[in-house]
């Protein structure tokens, strides 16, 4: 299955498209993110975001769209511009006939790194790392759209599974620690 | 001057339309509310939303925008689907080539009502008195609608008039204030 992740914002909107197996390996298949100047007006810079993200639909074809759910609580400075961006973002995958599932961070951390409360640069380490990438793709936000593409190709198939096996995030998570450990003593 | 007035909302998304003559006078073009239900799925909403304001726009061809802007203070249970579908309408009115004016809850009641703080009888009776209606239009998304699309309207040309002799909203207002002192002494 072929998801697309979206972590929506006014400046700086990621987008990953990713090819997920049935043995749930993932594999990346585009990641980019869509930029608009702050100098341009509001509705200008959301219509460059909906063009942006349509492309992207249009020329990889995702079957599926994952979006970051996003909480009020958040800086409400920004809140309304992301919140907007939001709207866009599942308008135009409502547009191409895709259903959108929405995840919070926590779940998109806990999907990838097997914990709900770990950082950015442990998210960005574990994509690279499941993607095999051999850097963090950058900028964070970029990062971030194929943690949401990665979680949602995850998350769809196993939903409500109470004794679910460990993720390949779970498993590798696990072996990371181990490594870490040892780097560290080894310091 | 033809404008579109939007007032934003998922449930109901208020759309009308008026014409502006060189006297300020303004006349009802179209008035009506985009209603999606709340077992749809969020996406299907906005594009619902977006094809309801893109519908409007490509009937009667305004050409310009007043959208409420929204504030983050507002209920946080429904901000976020407000701010999506705002954001929803700003890039529809850009993809149409229409720029888009935003304007505060209080802006728009001052300049439709002469008051800031009128409250929504009184706001919705001065949009039926300005243009014209024998009643309210309804529901109140509607007459939202309407009366941001005529505080965009008046606004626009008198932006920085320092000393601007009163608009038809607040002599008719001076008016009704008269009348309806009158009326309740004869009851």
């Amino acid at each position: 299955m072929r998801v697309l992740g979206v972590d929506p914002g006014l400046t700086r909107c990621g987008v990953g498209v990713v090819d997920v197996s049935s043995t749930r390996t993932v594999r990346l298949v585009y990641v980019g993110v869509i930029e608009t100047a702050h100098d341009l007006a509001l509705e200008r810079r959301l219509l460059a975001i909906a063009t942006g993200i349509a492309g992207v639909i249009d020329e990889f074809e995702p079957e599926a769209v994952g979006l970051e759910r996003m909480f009020a609580q958040h800086n409400l400075r920004t809140v309304m511009g992301t919140a907007q961006a939001s709207g866009v973002a599942l308008q135009v995958a409502a547009s191409r006939g895709l259903a959108v599932g929405l995840h919070t961070p926590s779940e998109v951390k806990a999907a990838v790194t097997g914990y709900g409360s770990a950082d950015k640069k442990q998210v960005g380490a574990m994509v690279a790392r499941v993607l095999g990438l051999d850097a963090v793709p950058r900028p964070a936000d970029a990062a971030d759209a194929l943690a949401i593409a990665i979680c949602h190709a995850w998350k769809g198939p196993t939903v409500g599974a109470g004794s679910a096996p460990l993720t390949p995030a779970q498993r590798a998570w696990r072996e990371a620690e181990k490594s870490t450990t040892a780097r560290r003593v080894n310091s």
